[in-house]
């Protein structure tokens, strides 16, 4: 008998399912018991993706969703790496069983159940798991999720953005807009899938805006955003897809508050002691090489006295801290282990 | 005896210079007559860059680097493809020997001389070449370029943002700040020779700003805004390295006249007739592949009335649209021919 | 009235035949009278390819693919840039009707109509057509082609692997085994659908073989080897992904016969006058950026003592020189034109 | 007072040194003792390469090179992950004071110190030492190994190369020349610097082969390929350099021997019982993403009846099993460790 957390992935087939798979089965704690994919069940996981195969994941194999939430055996948390609908229907069957979900699609992201149907195209049928959901930010949510039966996964963009604009959160005049230009690589901008639009012929040497007017992480900022500033704050949000895989890095043009200077900006940042923000002392120090295979969110500011404005710019490795590596950092919170058990 | 203009390209083995070369070589009025480079002096072409051969250009070679401008055979007009340094110090002498100067270099770009120093690190001992220079953007400035001696083509990052801000400058409240978030390829960022931070192993898969704080291509957007504007304008420009080589896409945030609607914005755009200039009717369609090899800036704006900005994107090819492409268009204005010659 | 020839292109939406519309739209004498696309029907030109405008070319658009042959006007001649079973069909009828056919597809390359069913999965059902078909390499077939009504144009690897060893091949020992290690950009390696196998996040940074147990070009570039041999030849052949876009670099490794020399096999080099056929001294020399965007082949050999082996290497742009190049090159020949239009 | 192995890497700045770095910071028996890089003596780890921190991480710093080997602590082994003049000089010193070394420049692969001065312009001065070391391939030479004082670690291709070979020794007709085809990302092809051919602009979009003539790895094949096959091996081999920078993919051409069968050489693979070896049933499975990041090697053949040929495709991360983590299995193996502590 050991004392490892048994734990499920649903959806262990994608970018994140892999990451996922790779953490936990070097983290002293996990236990993989159950892995699910429609496309690889049946097979071992050697044999899908060999360059994963860590020591003791030789017998790791695939299996089919579950039909029933009975299919599912005895696990103490379940990660949800599927899609929103997915997460939406299973989760509260999970946590009925008493399995603790630690939830990667956007089902539970969102407090007003509403923009749900506005920005993913559902109808929030779970209206409470949705107020028991809390949002899995570490370094602004701990005791919560400390206790929480279903933790909402932040997405990506919003992790990479809303960090830094909590770190220097005082500084900042929320009157008035936050402009956020975001650039993700294609792991963040999409599945595995090789749909329309992340072909190699179509990706490689371009660079492009998209959903710019419409892109479902930007309620998703402005939420957290209005809890920072206790206030409702106007953001404009465009993402924009890089010619590479992985990473983004996220600028915030912020007004700061008429007293704030520079210093009281770079003391903020240098007072931050969260293991996984790591200030550099200019913005041209921060890169995705920095942070790419890492749980680091690294990031800085500029403090632009020409135009008044502060440019905050941030970059995290969107398959680690933007999903599996906070999704597991979460996971540790829940059971009382070493918060950066795994993922530093 | 041919009616060909004879032309010369001081620095043509770089990034520009082979891309002025592909462009002339092709063009019905010009002869190339005298190509520098201090590599390749004594190689032919075909020997250095195969992919440029044309019809033609077979006997083309690459002279040494002239000492005195006696050195430089007869010429109606000569491209400077060179370190600001040099373009500084032989614009003035080529001037003074009746041959036409188009300096793709900085060395003439901004009216201040003051700024050269601070931003180019250039004594600036040429005052009245500087009068003289008429800054070569043709949307902008046509009439003037016909008559000039010597025109200062201008910068990559410049023509990208500039020209859209132009389209919708009867629109822009300039009394608060613009803010320029422009993105480039690494044959923007940089000239032929692999420098420290432009090998593969640092480009690739990576994204990151640079000269945040002070990038020379600043105070020429800001020079050129003052004149749209007819007053000074506030200036954030940030530039960013893409994982990739060709091509510049630039997003602006700006804050529309009190009365300015999307309507009107779409209006401006519309209204355009300049050969080189294409709108579309979303941001979303304004992408590097695009405008890559051609001297087409296509843009776009997404009028966002929650934060009450307007978002202007645009894209260049930067070899093209922001160096060698609009050279030739400017060359074309100073000789009277078609504008559009060679580069449509 | 005007002396143009008048030029369809069924498929036009894909690869190659954006690289025909790139190429037709600035030739002296084609007029491009007929686009089809299943994906873009009824959509202009510059909506879907806005990179392919040339002047001219501002009307162009894109109709359906015909149901009947009396769909399609009257033509000169037709590229037909589609699915082999498509060309299959289509190529007799045009012929029928008087219009020229240049098929970039694989349905007429093979002499042995079983080879069909082998390597492509097709019934030959045109045996007529078949026969008529000539192989569309100007090097090895220009008299034919000349006056061809169905010109079958070689498949990408085929060009890369048979050019250099066309010009060897009285050095070459047929007797022992060839073997050709080849290596495509993406475009050669599928369509411009995004299928499985062509993603980004598959493609980039990654590489491997593929298809090296039976690839459809191995029994073309056997057929053409036992043409220039006068026997069977025995073939080795391996394609390979590149994690890029343009270009094909294959090296051929063959025994030379027992009294041939380093100074025989340079002298065949030397001796050759091909217009798009280009010579370098060192093996190490031939990269895919020399030819990209060019109809060119470029080449050398490594004569190898040691292993008694000579080392042959070439590269071309499989788009070009490996399709739309090498049909238009046929298309000139066919029709009394000088061979290089539009392609050098 | 600790169990650790006190441990030194010299030229730790470095692609190699940086992955050592990785491997050993998490390695339960290592403590990193010794790091010196030119470029960052007096910089903390965090500083200069942040995405490499792992726990006990964050004190590590660079010291400046040793000017004479008393500037050298007291170490248990240390690593040179120098250039080979570097190396050939300073690892007798090492050897003398007791420190056991493991060689990753080339400085002593070759047994015959004639072919230094003919492959890497070294004057090999070292004799006694050249006759002492082992070639640190864990797979064909174990047990020497394990009682080394100074172990030669093999080169990148080498290790891509041989492995299989060694796998299908037997069934091989080494009277014949082996073909060796291999490819490699940048990170193989060169050091940290950004030398001239190792530019973005140079590498992205490109392909072509490198050194044909003479690759300092051909000598180390042919030497290693001879004891394999008791006999003289005549070799063929070329590299080449992908556009992108991480892994080998190899191609052997071999003749079998006359009754080697399709099935010997399956028999042959799967009797494999090496912790870093993976048999794949399809060449085609055969990929570099499936070894990155990982010590293993894949590998497969393709038994070619039509040509007589067997062709052998093998794949390994170049900066582990091609050096740093080969490196880790061959101090584990000196030092009585597990083979695959810290590198699986």
């Amino acid at each position: 008998m050991n004392n490892k957390l048994k734990l499920g992935i649903l959806g262990a087939g994608g970018f994140t399912g892999q990451e996922l798979i790779r953490i936990l089965s070097r983290h002293d704690r996990a236990e993989l018991a159950y892995l699910t994919s429609s496309e690889y069940a049946g097979k071992k996981l050697v044999e899908v993706f060999p360059a994963l195969l860590t020591p003791g994941a030789e017998t790791l194999a695939f299996s089919a969703h579950p039909q029933v939430v009975g299919d599912v055996p005895k696990l103490d948390a379940i990660f949800l790496a599927t899609p929103d609908e997915v997460s939406l229907k299973w989760a509260p069957l999970f946590v009925g069983q008493g399995i603790r979900v630690i939830d990667i699609a956007g089902a539970f992201r969102l407090k007003n159940s509403e923009d749900f149907k506005s920005y993913y195209g559902l109808d929030h049928n779970a209206p409470a798991a949705l107020a028991e959901a809390v949002y899995g930010m570490p370094e602004t949510s701990r005791a919560a999720i400390k206790t929480a039966n279903l933790v909402a996964n932040p997405g990506c963009y919003p992790t990479a953005a809303l960090l830094p604009l909590y770190v220097y959160r005082d500084l900042i005049d929320f009157s008035k807009p936050v402009i956020v230009d975001a650039k993700s690589g294609t792991s963040g901008a999409g599945g595995r899938k090789e749909k329309d639009g992340l072909g190699y012929s179509t990706v490689y040497e371009n660079f492009r805006a998209y959903k710019t007017a419409k892109h479902q992480h930007a309620p998703e900022i402005a939420q957290q955003l209005a809890l920072f500033a206790g206030q409702k704050v106007s953001l404009r949000f465009t993402p924009y897809l890089l010619p590479m895989y992985r990473g983004i890095l996220s600028t915030a043009y912020i007004v700061p508050k008429a007293a704030a200077t520079d210093a009281d900006f770079r003391s903020a940042a240098l007072a931050v002691k969260e293991p996984f923000l790591r200030y550099r002392a200019s913005v041209d120090s921060i890169e995705l090489k920095s942070v790419q295979h890492t749980n680091f969110c690294e990031f800085s500011h500029h403090f632009d006295a020409e135009s008044g404005l502060v440019e905050i710019v941030s970059a995290i490795d969107n398959l680690m801290k933007g999903a599996a590596g906070q999704a597991v950092q979460n996971m540790n919170l829940m059971f009382g282990l070493e918060e950066t058990t795994g993922v530093y």
